[in-house]
């Protein structure tokens, strides 16, 4: 099927959501959904879920709705997690300790196969099954481990070197949870969550309750 | 000022970046800046900024651009960072404690004031000066903790049970680590952050890669 060029960030977003509420349909055996029942089961309108399915076709039988398990896949198979993907981590500090034993990453498929880090005690180690390597090893070490998308949970004044060694290791697709932009070339894809900023979303709505709907 | 009833979250989240990137002028010197150039620094469009903006007001002057300290005060004064908020924290496993050690938070005001857990082996302990309670104290122990934000970092399973105890407890804001969705009165606000989903969104964009621009 023939894709638009331009699918919003948060259209993207929404199908993770809709993946998962269709993943817990299936797994309660319900064979048939509705926009307006996974509307009401996840909290959005249905105008929103028709909208952004139609960015990638047309799922849904005319007075029938959505065949729940057909749904999964096809939008399971849009986001690229009908298979495993393997991950590499920079930094395991407290962060990416936890993101390393992380069971969810590997419930949806995404595997950290290989680590790195710069403290010399921790750089030789295998933590969880995963050796850490210096940071100055990605390039060569990261090839051949098989990893397509890098996790950077270094300190903020660490990150551009994590980066780049991804880079230079061949990483397209980077997830980064250190605060500020990291520079990469055009091809490369960075996703960036800032914790603080997720607290200050909520101090926002916390300030300004009172003239809020 | 008067503000409209409905800002986007997107527009919220990007206020964040703003903050950030104004407060990064700031450090350097700079005194006035203008659409154009933020929009450089950040990676947006000059427009976006501005129609993001306008929902609050008008804080350009015309043929100058923005002043940068102005612009900074306004937008963290709307973000409701110009203050402190104390945080309350449920669940000290691996991401609970990255949490509790985080230095990003207290750098943007957010101070982790009390935690909880469900293990007696961590109840009763204090950790980076922060004392963890049982989850169900939570109702008797939040209100006299200061506490206005609530963060869950424990697993899906305990995910309705700790939140419960925090709205019990008094808290409005609530920050969600945990997979699935929570359910709570409708006064308070959920934000929820899904790692597995960010990696999602950078596995369709390296799937689709070829047929994006």
């Amino acid at each position: 099927m023939a894709r638009p060029k331009k699918i919003p960030g948060t259209t993207v977003s929404r199908l993770s959501v809709y993946v998962r509420a269709l993943q817990k349909l299936r797994n309660e055996g319900v064979v048939t959904t509705s926009s307006e029942k996974l509307a009401e089961q996840i909290g959005l309108t249905a105008a929103q879920i028709r909208k952004d399915l139609a960015y990638f076709g047309q799922f849904g039988v005319p007075g029938r709705g959505y065949y729940v398990e057909n749904l999964y896949n096809e939008i399971a198979t849009i986001l690229g997690i009908n298979r495993r993907w393997e991950v590499a981590l920079a930094g395991v500090g407290y962060l990416g300790y936890a993101l390393l034993a992380y069971n969810g990453f590997k419930k949806q498929g995404f595997d950290v196969v290989i680590a790195f880090d710069k403290d010399p005690a921790k750089i030789g180690q295998t933590w969880e099954g995963v050796k850490i390597y210096d940071v100055a090893e990605a390039p060569s070490v990261l090839p051949e481990s098989g990893a397509e998308i890098g996790i950077i949970a270094v300190p903020a004044a660490g990150a551009q070197e994590a980066c780049d060694a991804f880079v230079s290791g061949g990483l397209k697709s980077i997830l980064s949870f250190a605060p500020g932009r990291v520079i990469t070339p055009p091809y490369v894809t960075v996703k960036r969550v800032d914790l603080a900023m997720e607290l200050e979303w909520l101090s926002y709505y916390a300030t300004n309750a009172g003239e809020h709907g």
